[in-house]
């Protein structure tokens, strides 16, 4: 991985233009930042900036070269190297992860699945657990980072388990905000908070 | 709803107090703003600044009347009214959000979901219907809130079809970013950007 420092508004932004730029691979080889802030409706000089601290500067009227834009952030997310994971709580959301084939392109790889009730040996080729192996498997396999989409009453537990074994960063989609030693990263994909934050903003709403 | 301006930040929180406080609403009556920031690691001045904001002031030594305080959360966040809404591409992740229960409490009722190659009559008990079906059913049932979890080559097509028969609010989970026109509102849920914020702070990379 690259060591420039980046912010967060831009780093969130790179996997929009990674998928893009692999749709658009085989049919072009430039682009312009122009052309790219055009299809996402950007600044077009955040695109330049964006795509400066990463790779070089395009060229005069031809613009970046496909190729080298998609090796570059590809390199940057770490995707060459991913990032080895658990998924515990194996409902529908859970399932739905498992069975989504992009996080590979952005540096993550879930290599297996924990259940309390596991009712499927595989889910879209990953093994499923029992969530009695949860501990011993991340300490085997020397996991660093746990998917939570378990309910939020066992959520807190399930991170507790997890901590203890070695993992470093949860990625938490249960709805409650989990507390996590210093040094462990969490980060809660809250869908109520986003679903109240639009429906306050549909409803006209005053929002600070 | 309530015409009180609150922070973003505040009305993200709100969701998670009230899944709390429905949580423990059968074992007391009361509960202190120091009891809730200690639950979720957060500092108490912000939980009772939060509560204020929506609710009145706790009394001393009792605190909240736990009662209270969901009926407040609730009327605020339009639990009473929920917002109609259609989710559009019943994959997985579609799925996942037809089949949890949870949409309801926070203010969001999905009445239907279409796909384009619809393979059940109903999921979770909402009807699939195929997607020619989409711009007559919002135009005849007023729906002003489209979910979107198509792939993010056919989301900016879904999205326009959606404007264009009445939806004034987007909630996007393909890995794109839509182009809305003035007056809609767009929320981009998008997992991969989320992802790579959170295995670029596990690497140890530098984030401004």
């Amino acid at each position: 991985m690259s060591e420039k420092n980046i912010s967060v508004q831009t780093l969130r932004r790179l996997p929009i233009y990674l998928h893009y730029l692999n749709s658009i691979k085989n049919d072009r080889d430039n682009i312009s930042a122009t052309a790219i802030s055009n299809r996402f409706g950007l600044n077009d000089v955040q695109v330049r900036k964006d795509l400066g601290a990463i790779s070089g500067n395009g060229k005069p009227k031809t613009g970046y070269s496909v190729q080298e834009l998609i090796r570059d952030i590809e390199n940057f997310l770490g995707c060459g190297n991913p990032t080895k994971a658990v998924l515990v709580g194996a409902g529908n959301l859970g399932k739905a992860l498992l069975s989504y084939g992009g996080f590979n392109d952005y540096g993550l790889e879930i290599v297996a699945a924990f259940d309390s009730a596991a009712q499927a040996d595989t889910i879209n080729g990953k093994p499923v657990f029992s969530a009695d192996k949860l501990a011993s498997f991340c300490n085997e396999n020397k996991i660093t980072l746990g998917i939570i989409t378990v309910p939020a009453s066992q959520a807190q537990s399930v991170c507790d388990t997890l901590v203890a074994h070695g993992i470093k960063a949860v990625w938490n989609f249960a709805p409650t905000i989990l507390r996590v030693p210093d040094g462990v990263i969490a980060e809660n994909e809250n869908l109520a908070s986003s679903l109240a934050v639009l429906c306050q903003r549909l409803n006209g709403e005053g929002l600070e």
